[in-house]
């Protein structure tokens, strides 16, 4: 099963992309024959000249662009935009994955309109993971939907807990909401109502957290709106950015790189740096759809490959299916 | 003029409270006849027992307790409340501020009806400064109002703006919206209305930034409802106690301490830490509140005290006050 690779999505493609993709093959994560390259023919030559591996991938021409700015809905009308092609290829079979650097929303769109929706999910959400202090923290939605309501939201939770669980093989996922005090009372109407959905949902829900709370592990799965979660997301990558800058003068010391403050700081920086964690699964549509961060650079995009493979490998959608078709309900809710 | 703490509010109270207000002294941000304490006399007895500096100390009696799980308004209906004792304190002037680690709700709704709005103010907001990458950064509502409407926030956009012109010094300061992407139309409805506001406001707007970008310098004052601005200012919480326990135990090591490294991580997690902060300036209402930490400790308390002088010094209300009437209008609009 071939993964179908946005060459022409992102700030820094199509360099980065193209780089990236013959660095996984480097590194072992795919193999060239398990690559499928979208992108417009032209603008990728020269990087092949320089890149000659990349022949090696099966190739799917795309010559309309979709620009950041766009609004999500005009990709559906650029069938031969790289996003719409793509997609066109995860729903023939020919892929079996896509990821994209390009613009979130556009991706969505595209996603929702040419995939579908998973049986009985109403909202695609977007989920990250992080490396927290005691495991692996899944946080959706982080902006495929910023008009959620409590039901939407429910299914994140239902989604996410399957995610963690199947994907992460986290044995029994505990569940929480996003808010600004653990008490029952506190936070917005939109977390209000969504907590009494919770209250009665199937999964194991284990209350509120505080963005305090995050990295320390009291959920294994935390659940917010899209606008919310994409400003956490990206405060993440703000704060690591920062640190990674402070630090960076003195790690070039090779005596500080290797005593075991300098070890500790390497290990932080790499946690908070997004690069490491290649992309985040598009969850709820049917299909696997990975979105990068749109300043993706070689690194982010090996590592997505890398962590694509693993989710095909997986599954994911299938394992998602089967529990919501077990379940009788697609929003977890005692049937 | 003196300041009001209130002994009894926060996790720690009344012993990390009345330490730090002890410790206050000991590096002489405040002197004991500038300082009015407020709280349960037979419950804080023995803290002066072994304390016995704050005896110097101007003493309130308030014998009802307000629960961090209290709905706000609760406080409302209890006069001889810590918070309402010391409210009253500010509001007939005995008090030039009231410095508080409890619930920020009742704080809020006690400060709003005890002391009233600051001329053509809708909604008070707590501002929080982080020190950037470049200078300080403030960033407000972190919590007050999470019913935030267009107009609330362009009174954040003032009143921020005044508040890091007049305090922080910085001679024009460039305001910006939190949101989900640079680009005009992204966003959700209440930030979408609140930009075609920001266009048309006296200050210097300069669009918006997202999460990645609060550290680096785009803007001095960022605006955000309440919601997501305390999610945001408890993510970088969680990530500065992330981060110190990563590194406390290389740390312990005197020649990492004292290695450039160490020196670099001593200050970024003196950055992250909000008990360097000392409490967050309650903008909008007619008095100097300043919200504490619920989780505050000794040091968080003695630094709210330093912080606090020097907003009584520097007047901030006045400024704000002025500013408004001169504006003509308290939106900020050109009238």
């Amino acid at each position: 099963m071939k993964i179908a690779v946005d060459a022409m999505g992102g700030d820094h493609a199509p360099e980065e992309i193209l780089f990236g993709v013959a660095r996984a093959f480097d590194k072992g994560f795919v193999r060239p024959d398990e690559v499928l390259l979208v992108g417009h023919p032209e603008r990728l030559e020269p990087w092949y000249a320089k890149v000659p591996v990349l022949r090696e991938c099966e190739f799917r021409a795309a010559t309309e662009d979709v620009a950041m700015g766009d609004s999500p809905v005009k990709v559906l009308r650029k069938p031969l935009s790289s996003i719409m092609v793509a997609m066109a290829a995860v729903k023939s079979g020919v892929a079996g994955a896509f990821i994209s650097a390009g613009s979130t929303g556009s991706c969505v769109a595209a996603a929702w309109r040419v995939l579908g929706p998973l049986a009985r999910v109403d909202r695609p959400g977007i989920a990250i993971t992080f490396e927290g202090a005691k495991g692996p923290i899944t946080i959706l939605d982080v902006g495929a939907n910023i008009h959620a309501t409590p039901e939407h939201l429910l299914q994140y939770g239902v989604m996410g807990e399957l995610f963690s669980r199947n994907v992460l093989g986290i044995e029994k996922p505990r569940v929480a909401l996003l808010n600004i005090g653990e008490e029952e009372e506190k936070g917005n109407k939109l977390v209000k109502s969504t907590r009494e959905l919770f209250e009665t949902a199937k999964f194991a829900f284990v209350g509120n957290v505080e963005g305090n709370q995050l990295l320390v592990g009291k959920a294994d799965v935390v659940v917010c709106e899209g606008f919310v979660g994409n400003v956490v997301l990206k405060v993440f990558e703000g704060v690591g950015h920062y640190f990674h800058d402070a630090v960076k003068g003195p790690m070039q010391d090779p005596a500080s790189q290797q005593s075991p403050l300098g070890q500790v700081v390497r290990k932080v920086t790499q946690k908070l740096d997004y690069a490491e964690y290649g992309g985040a699964p598009l969850l709820g549509v049917d299909g696997l759809v990975m979105i990068m961060h749109g300043r993706s650079d070689r690194r982010a995009m090996a590592n997505a490959l890398r962590v694509s493979a693993q989710f095909v490998k997986a599954d994911v959608n299938r394992q998602i299916r089967a529990a919501l078709d077990a379940d009788g309900r697609a929003d977890g809710a005692a049937s």
